[in-house]
């Protein structure tokens, strides 16, 4: 890895930027502001692509659509690059019911979670309930035994960055109907990962163990565990789901791929997820991403940047059910020998961009934090070590010395969308998108000229 | 005003904050968004009371509904200040078409300015276009004689703050129809002050000069701006326009003020305007800041904090056509003797807050910038030198050692809603705008702590 950390010269000291620089990225913005296309591109990807879960036809649609509006862009090179994903369905039977002990009876909203098993005809259980997963692990197993569980940790409102009460709340999503599975459990309900009160439940993945029994999921909306909760308050609950939500055999997709050739072998990689949940239109989860990622590199090519690295933008597929996208590009960049020195991704949603996430050295956070001036008048403040994104992740395994930047983004509204019905192209706004565009290849070209 | 100078001793230098400083302030933002009472408030405001423009029922129902609320948190003062605002009424006809040479008709969805006249029955004329009020201005008036003049700048949308757009673009609104009408006019009709290109005309008031002719004026959506200015690139436009909105007697209204009483006698005051216009029901104009203004000083209360001057909330009447409440609370002071050493204004949105413009010395604008780091947490980074507010600008006429500060709020979406059917209870995010509360409470216990 020597030749990776002396690939990361800082050359920058305070106050060392040109004007020319501010001109180059005033440009940029309004370009990106006057006659930007990442808010038709977005109304594209979600009403003629539309919900685009991995391994569904939707899904080969948006890489036939990636394809084609990068091919038309004319950068120097544009390819698809074959990877092996997971195909789940969520069939066409979803429902769910309480029935309290004097026979009343409520319809919840609930979403099967990803990659679940489905619950072969009508599945029936008494409600067992816990506040959050460390109450579940300390269960006496024998009071869960054939029961259905109930996880009911609620986003935790203090947090400012509204992702922080989401990691506190994924493990029940992820390992609820592991961990009950293992205790006998016949099937998990979750309260939805949601920031607000809301009528409609959020998906998103579980991850079974290789051992144990897999047991049906499902995420109700936040209204609907509160009147759960209330009804467990006054004595016994019985509930009914049925699902017929099932895993295919994978199947194969693509990352779609677009460069502009660097002067030197080095890499500068930046992307976001094509792939969605297959309800609403994945539209700031993560089409924002992908309409960042293209637009940036358009801005770039339009000011006529002729780039010391190789840009190099990756819409990647199947970060919300595996991740097998980003895997397989780490892998692949690796035994092609390539030289990654920074990659960074926009996986936070369409709105107010403010700055980006450092994931590495204490010197390298230092170095992007030289940026902050020159950026404050862009509304950019926040730079920080933080994480850089999924897709991005493993590529870091590959490269432990390069450098990886998370786009941050006002996170208030992110999780009143995330994974439902709701997140669809009329919940972002244009300017929130550009200003988010701009940022991305601002900070790319900052990079790319300072970093030798 | 020696003794206000004198007033304003600047305890701060950096680094000097007490942990209990930041123990207080994190209690405040736990409060807020934990127990928060902004978003209930703004909800009943919105639907309980509804669009409130000056002079209606509806203010008066406000005045009533600002007044029981603010007792009912038992602060020290609870009171009403008396004042006159003019009335002026919509009316129940608002309607336009316009016509090309080969007879084609197209109504165009327009709403009169604040303050117009009305047309007296069906008012016809050619159109003729003018691409900013300086092109008008320049024009000459025997072109302009008997015809009805169509104002159509756009926000420049380079500007990273919409603010900047609208003011840029704000004459044609308010002075459009003075300057059209000293030339000959027989009405104007403007492109909506909006950042987006949609459906709904956004209304505002006007200002007719005290000489010339009063002649009515209207605001068009700016689609139908972009329609209207096809229209004119291929032929001659005739418009018919109908509004019957008029200007009654002035009457008595209120502004709403509660105190928390301090140790000595100066005094700090902020506030929104309570007052809205007649369309939509005034959400983020002004209802986010008198949620904001009224749970600043709940937050307070609750945190039973001793303030070292008087705090005082001020639910401003009529910022929006005359600023009666803002110049008679002004007046009201000085005639009292009191000693005013800041002020605050919320009246830019219940978006995601993002620090403090400072209106006042250089000295002054620095003395806030220290709490710069303080408050990063909170994702308040924007401390500059800027404007306060409407309804707090007449104060530094009487006192002009004072220092005013204006909350600063992300504006990407806020002229999407700004005067229209469109800004309602539904657009405005709880946690943005429980975050906007807890800043203004913040700043006020720094500026009551650290102002002796």
């Amino acid at each position: 890895m020597k030749n990776l950390l002396l690939g990361l010269v800082f050359l920058l000291s305070i106050n060392s930027f040109a004007q020319s620089d501010s001109i180059f990225i005033r440009n940029i913005y309004d370009e990106a502001l006057e006659r930007g296309e990442a808010y038709e591109n977005l109304r594209s990807l979600c009403k003629d692509v539309g919900a685009r879960i991995t391994g569904s036809a939707e899904a080969e649609m948006a890489v036939k659509w990636g394809e084609k509006l990068l091919k038309s862009y004319h950068f120097d090179k544009v390819y698809l690059q074959e990877i092996q994903v997971p195909h789940w369905e969520r069939g066409t039977k979803e429902a769910a019911w309480i029935e309290d002990e004097q026979g009343n009876i409520y319809k919840l909203k609930v979403m099967a979670l990803g990659m679940s098993v489905g619950t072969n005809g009508l599945l029936t259980g008494e409600v067992i309930q816990f506040d959050d997963m460390e109450a579940l692990q300390e269960a006496d197993p024998s009071t869960i035994k054939d029961k259905i569980v109930f996880l009911n940790d609620a986003f935790n409102q203090k947090y400012i960055r509204t992702f922080q009460a989401y990691g506190a709340c994924y493990p029940q999503r992820g390992a609820g109907a592991a961990e009950a599975g293992k205790l006998g459990a016949k099937a998990v309900v979750i309260r939805s990962l949601a920031s607000s009160n809301d009528d409609h439940p959020h998906t998103g993945t579980l991850r079974y163990d290789s051992v144990g029994v897999r047991i049906p999921a499902a995420a109700m909306s936040t209204n609907d565990a509160n009147v759960l909760a209330n009804w467990i308050k006054k004595g016994k609950v019985t509930l009914r789901l049925e699902m017929d939500c099932k895993t295919l055999p994978d199947v194969t997709s693509y990352n779609v791929i677009a460069e502009i050739t660097g002067k030197d072998k080095k890499i500068i990689t930046w992307g976001g997820h094509l792939d969605s949940w297959d309800v609403g239109e994945g539209a700031h989860d993560d089409g924002a991403g992908i309409a960042h990622s293209i637009e940036a590199l358009r801005l770039l090519k339009k000011m006529n940047y002729k780039p010391q690295h190789t840009l190099r933008c990756v819409l990647f597929m199947n970060e919300e059910n595996g991740n097998m996208g980003g895997k397989t590009y780490a892998k692949w960049c690796k035994e092609n020998k390539e030289n990654h020195i920074v990659a960074i991704e926009s996986d936070r949603g369409g709105f107010l961009p403010t700055g980006f996430d450092v994931r590495g050295t204490e010197e390298q956070v230092k170095f992007v934090q030289q940026f902050k001036n020159l950026l404050y008048d862009f509304h950019l403040f926040k730079f920080g070590a933080g994480y850089g994104g999924v897709d991005i992740g493993p590529l870091m395994d590959e490269y432990p010395d390069m450098m990886q930047l998370g786009m941050t983004i006002n996170s208030q509204r992110y999780f009143d969308y995330h994974h439902s019905e709701a997140d669809v192209f009329e919940s972002v706004n244009k300017r929130e998108l550009e200003l988010g565009a701009a940022a991305m290849a601002t900070m790319i070209y900052l990079l790319d000229k300072n970093i030798k």
